[in-house]
């Protein structure tokens, strides 16, 4: 494959020792490739983390910058990344929710990972930063990716600061609104004539073709870097819980691998002893119009059928997720659950958010309280316990969902209408 | 006045010891007031600093969270105010522009300090902090405001936070996005039938009458608290600078409150010894189609002749700017200058930061970039000094501005198509 001739053979990538294969175990030197040559199942990062002594990996972290890169050193990024032009995502607020806790009757402590902080408001830029460092240790010199809304606006802000070429592929009829965001950056925005999976088709093909040398695709070629930023969140929820695990987090389900990565971030803390070894449960959020490993899990199935996306929450709205398997087995191990909820129940969960914390975020945070909201009633989700639940992204960005929150009154400029009103 | 009625004679706002007149010096006890008794000037906060250590406060704050209360000793609010529910603003990353600086000439360090980092993602978060810490010592149980844009949401995210009532007034044909954006947080969203001068003088109506009673108008009755927030812009770049003075600032002028109270926040430090008391010119930017202070300033002027706005920056664009005649003070005692840009200017200037450091900025932070620029051409601004331009707010919030900004190529979804399109 023509992307292997720019892999060097000893790239800095800080603890990151070599890429394992999820299924076999197969291993192969670090380098943008990402799947096992032997069984063709995903490869990902395996570390040395034998050197590090946990009083002082902790004091470490602590004095680190207030971003991700304090876990550099347990994330596939050389030392010094902090010193290199990047968007420096991360240590978003966990916001102790004592309104929103009141309203679905959790007693033992709600919190909510606010990630619409970041950069360009979405987890995105801590994934996309970990891809950017690999692009640099392989010397790309073009950041890519296929997309529909949040990926494309964290790899062009990315590739901007870091004076990287990007080149982002959309479908060509996306949303105007979707276009400018993406655009703004500067890089280079194609649209596809086709739909998304024509997008992403076309992006395989040009990932094994001359013209895709020193491309880094960040969820394809440089997938297994890209994904362990979704370590940081559970790096980011126990620190600010005072190194303490959470009971139960309930996390949003696109592919499956922010679940799969923050279950891998919370057993490397456990195994490092920064926190203390003690039972979690995680519990996967989809949107019914796209629920396929909530089917799954209700049909006490081991694999997932694909189904074909409907949804308001189109950041999740991936039909055939790579990683449902693993959250699956994730979800059935810690002795969570898998659940979805409808639109209009996406839409209720977005506003009791707004209303009660003062945050508002986008359709997938929706689907994370939503589905709070109804493991609650159902009884799978313990009100008792500490619960954390993660907004991925920022309401600014699907202001249509919520497009019906208007006017509570209209007036006439003085004090009778005021009153007639019923305001006072 | 109605309001005087809830006001307590000893109210805790930590180190925050009386109001005292801009203009006159008369001091009164805190309060919701804002004009002067003798001579109607504007009161500000009066604080006792004299019990402060430096290197014990310099501690004190460095140990501080990462939010605006790491400066609580030195902001009108209770000593335990982090402990309260509100959306902890601040701390927002003060980034070294190096591309942008190599686009403009800058030699001596630029940095963008990214306030588009906030909760409600523009620096009203700061301001509103405040004002929410005053209605609370107030005894108020609803928080309000006039506003176009920015400050509503600001100040419905709070109070929802807080579980205050909020009641926000605008003219009732605001852009439905913009209706949607502040209303998503469930306060009261008040549309008024005439323009934003009607609704103002509705509001000053509703103070002073007894419907008002126990209403925080965050920017009227409790602006001497609120306009103390953006005191922290000053102490966060200084901090993140190393607690060092930057050599110039360039700061957006919109009522001119900011840019005033930075340079207050500036010289506190310096009196409190956290900084070494040097010289620092500030620049104030306007947009060309709402720049009474910018003319003043060009012609020599010390007072402010108003003018009807027609810009889009919006959230400039204030035509009678309350604080003008201390901002053309403050630029002329430290040796700055005042100037503007026009509305492709702005935009151009959004793109250029958008483009070299993935910042996508609303259209006030195009107004301080293009700004800079003209500055630099014009030798007012030496490019060879540490500069600081600020970006107060999120470009998802102003999109039409960039709305021309679109794809760069279409292409069929094959390599042939993708050879043809020049983009290999």
């Amino acid at each position: 494959m023509a992307v292997q001739t720019v892999a060097t053979p000893t790239v800095d990538l800080g603890p990151a020792a070599a890429l394992s294969c999820r299924e076999c175990g197969h291993r192969v030197p670090l380098g943008p490739v990402f799947a096992c040559e032997e069984c063709f199942g995903p490869l990902e990062i395996a570390y040395d983390f034998s050197a590090y002594d946990t009083d002082k990996l902790r004091a470490r972290i602590e004095s680190g910058p207030a971003n991700i890169w304090r876990y550099a050193p347990l994330l596939p990024v050389p030392a010094d990344v902090a010193d290199k032009p990047n968007l420096n995502p991360g240590w978003t607020p966990l916001v102790k929710a004592d309104r929103l806790a009141r309203e679905l009757g959790v007693t033992g402590g709600l919190f909510v990972k606010d990630d619409s902080g970041n950069p360009t408001h979405s987890f995105k830029d801590r994934v996309v930063a970990q891809a950017l460092e690999a692009a640099r240790a392989f010397g790309f010199t073009t950041l890519s990716c296929s997309s529909t809304g949040n990926l494309a606006g964290a790899v062009g802000a990315a590739a901007a600061r870091a004076g990287l070429r990007s080149c982002v592929f959309i479908p060509h009829d996306l949303e105007q609104g979707k276009v400018v965001m993406a655009a703004v950056y500067g890089g280079e925005l194609v649209g596809i004539e086709g739909n998304y999976d024509d997008v992403n088709r076309f992006c395989s093909e040009l990932i094994g073709d001359p013209a895709g040398e020193g491309w880094g695709f960040v969820n394809v070629n440089l997938r297994p870097y890209y994904a362990e930023g979704s370590k940081t969140l559970a790096y980011e929820i126990c620190e600010q819980l005072g190194w303490k695990l959470p009971d139960q987090l309930v996390v949003p389900i696109a592919s499956g691998s922010q679940l799969t990565k923050i279950d891998k971030g919370l057993k490397e803390l456990i195994a490092l002893g920064l926190v203390e070894d003690k039972p979690y449960k995680i519990f996967g959020a989809q949107a019914e119009g796209c629920s396929p490993v909530s089917a799954a899990f209700k049909a006490g199935h081991d694999v997932v059928r694909p189904q074909k996306p409907d949804t308001i929450a189109k950041s999740l709205a991936i039909g055939n997720p790579a990683d449902g398997p693993y959250v699956l087995d994730i979800a059935r191990r810690t002795g969570g659950a898998v659940e979805d909820v409808t639109d209009p129940q996406i839409v209720d969960a977005i506003k009791l958010l707004a209303r009660t914390e003062g945050i508002f975020a986008e359709t997938a945070g929706g689907v994370t309280v939503g589905v709070t909201r109804k493991l609650i009633e159902s009884g799978a989700l313990d009100p008792s316990l500490t619960t954390v639940v993660l907004n991925t992204g920022d309401g600014l960005k699907t202001l249509d969902a919520v497009a019906g929150t208007g006017l509570t009154a209209t007036i006439r400029p003085n004090l009778d209408s005021f009153r007639e009103a019923g305001l006072a």
